[in-house]
């Protein structure tokens, strides 16, 4: 563990200010939390500040921060063989493959390693463009895929428009019943009016041009939408009468987030293709990745992928992940996660909405919720970012690290968060609701 | 080190074939070396075979294999903080920052950093379009820019044609005697006619509406073609006379392999933004970025940046970062390279054009070197892929792991591979050139 020391910490801030280029931000008005250290469901800064991590960072430290198991098995494969080229074989990568089919069903048959998410999903793309012969790629407006050439265009939020690179991306709506774009009025309802606007859709663009639907099981950044029950499987239905490629996104939603492996698994679906990252490692070293239907992964037996990066397959990055499978799995923490899910957040929070007038709606499961914030329940108009800002100054004075998102705070600690701490994070979300509605 | 086990090589290899999806390959017929561990410029199998390493892997290992201080640097973070958001700071990110600034030169302010060189690409390609507001993007047909949707666009090779998803990309010839496309006698003759093609291409699609020219200092797995002393310089005022941005792209031409820091700087160059990856860190932990101007980076102070990634400055790369440079200093790594080059490499490679007809250009600088196969050195005309296939089973019975592309065998041993090493290679590249050439 790192002993705080607030002269190191003012030498990291301003050679980050310095230095560092940032992510989605204007670099002018930045002034990063550093951090120090990190311990389970724990991050410190170098003045001695301890905050709860009800962000699981970019939610991806699915297992906490400085899981023992895992820093032990990188420390490992450290000494053992850091890296390898993707042509050559090495018994980690194997390993970590072997494990992810375990857990995906058994129409899967090979997983194909990438650096992160966007990567994850621009190689899904180009394996569903190349196995149908077809080009378009259908995917939500209320989703995120990736900062990358077709991953950003992609995506379907504010990012993917000064981004649009990429050729042929159409965007649809999903359901989404609290700000429906079918004037539903149930749940029921909304799912069959997605369904018939997806089918109509698909049917105006050209089924015959269509290569993939590519949605997040449950779209995460975009605000914790989880899907109606019958919604994946009518989508499936429609790629199947469409000879459409389903492409699930769990980036986010994967690996013990919604107290499923795969979150697929909790909707009664079964894609063709997967991706992921984030948790399958809990991030400790950058990996990411598809995983292949048999029918898929064959279609290129005999004939080339032209896909590849250096870095597919890192042994370190490998290593973290068989480590990381076999902790969730010795220690219930998939189970954990929907436990918490089921016993401690989903009530907490909706007592909290009780209590607090500007939180609109409560989504989610597992470890993955959204508050939904609004000015004013009937209209369902969404708070300003500046009262956003007051709730996280408020959350982080009191020791919470929040994950903000336009109008909502996102509750997605780590799969292994206590009920102990769950309770202090939802005491302090009370709290920080109370000072911001008094003003 | 690793002991050798053949049972575990057994198992290693089946779980490869069985669930492992390869790049740039048809599945089926693949076999690929396991291997077991590596020290320095040599690698080793589960059956007892060691070979060097005359492909650093991926053209990535430029400090070689295992090498302590960086293994060590990536087990200390282990232990300290694997794993930070982007948003936040941490110090092994702003360490790593101000390293890589303080060789790139006084021009520049700031790095991003990405997961590898497809993302670095990516961003450089975002951050030319959003502060030019510009769309086009020129690149050479004898180019690799990465696998993700604008950078494989981007790159020229083979590898664009099947996945051209992202739009505005022009490809243009650049130099390259051997095979000249302008019908040149000589180097001067060359570099003039593709300043002058490079212009009119610039002319006839626009100069308004030309983003960014993106370039490989030295193209690699095109051929390691080095361009003629005045080209760099060329483009760089055809860049300034049209606003256009100047992207060199040193994923692989970076931190050492051709016996300078940053490539550019043996060319009498500079540009606006360079791209890194590979031997940033030996690719010890996938870690890639753009080295950003001032000017460039300071367009984005008040502006918001739209682009960013999950893994953007993990502590873990940013760590092996840190140490690389550090090793790179301390060791003389680049000056070795350099020397390793002048002295060994370049000599010994043209004594072997003598010997052998099959070679018809040797081309190269410090430890990045091509043999350039041919059927007939009158025609030119490239060698088939078997005899390129022939070359390297006899390579690999003796012990030297080669890179091959096309019609090529790259010489791109690790920086500091010793010369002994060297000689090693060079011996070994002799004696399967004449098994080959008695066939």
């Amino acid at each position: 563990m790192t002993q705080p020391d607030a002269a190191e910490g003012a030498r990291a801030y301003s050679l980050d200010r310095g230095s560092v280029f940032h992510s989605w931000s204007a670099q002018r008005s930045l002034s990063p939390l550093v951090i120090a250290g990190g311990e389970g469901s724990t991050v410190w800064d170098y003045d001695g500040n301890r905050y709860l991590d009800m962000s699981s960072q970019l939610v991806y430290t699915n297992l906490g921060h400085q899981h023992p198991a895992v820093i032990e098995a990188i420390k490992r494969q450290a000494d053992r063989l850091v890296t390898v080229a993707p042509a050559h074989a090495n018994l980690a990568r194997g390993e970590a493959a072997e494990r992810i089919l375990a857990r995906a069903g058994s129409i899967f048959s090979k997983v194909f390693f990438t650096n992160g998410g966007a990567d994850a999903n621009e190689n899904a793309i180009r394996l569903a463009r190349l196995s149908t012969g077809r080009d378009k790629v259908l995917s939500t407006y209320r989703s995120y895929h990736g900062n990358t050439g077709s991953a950003i265009a992609a995506t379907g939020d504010w990012r993917r428009v000064p981004n649009e690179y990429a050729r042929s991306h159409v965007h649809f709506f999903g359901p989404f019943l609290y700000r429906s774009e079918f004037w539903s009025d149930s749940v029921e309802q909304e799912c069959e009016r997605a369904l018939h606007h997806l089918e109509r859709v698909i049917q105006a663009e050209g089924p015959a041009s269509i290569a993939a639907i590519l949605l997040e099981t449950v779209p995460g950044t975009a605000g914790v939408i989880v899907p109606p029950p019958g919604y994946l499987p009518g989508v499936r239905a429609l790629a199947d009468k469409y000879g459409i490629v389903l492409i699930l996104d769990e980036v986010m939603a994967g690996f013990g987030r919604t107290g499923e492996c795969f979150a697929f698994q909790g909707f009664d679906v079964v894609p063709d293709l997967i991706t992921f990252a984030k948790g399958v490692n809990s991030g400790y070293v950058p990996a990411g990745g598809v995983v292949l239907s048999e029918a898929i992964a064959s279609a290129f037996d005999d004939r080339v992928f032209p896909g590849g990066l250096t870095y597919s397959g890192h042994p370190l990055a490998m290593a973290a992940i068989v480590a990381t499978i076999d902790a969730m799995e010795h220690e219930g923490v998939v189970e954990h996660a929907r436990m918490l899910g089921d016993e401690f957040i989903g009530p907490g929070l909706a007592a909290l909405q009780e209590q607090h007038r500007l939180i609109g709606e409560v989504r989610g499961l597992g470890v993955f919720w959204a508050l939904d914030l609004v000015v004013d329940r009937e209209t369902r108009e969404p708070v300003s970012p500046t009262i956003v800002g007051r709730l996280k100054d408020e959350l982080m004075q009191r020791g919470v690290l929040p994950f903000t998102a336009d109008n909502r705070i996102h509750v997605v600690p780590p799969c292994t968060m206590s009920p102990a701490d769950v309770a202090r994070c939802l005491a302090m979300l009370d709290e920080a609701f109370t000072a911001v509605e008094a003003e």
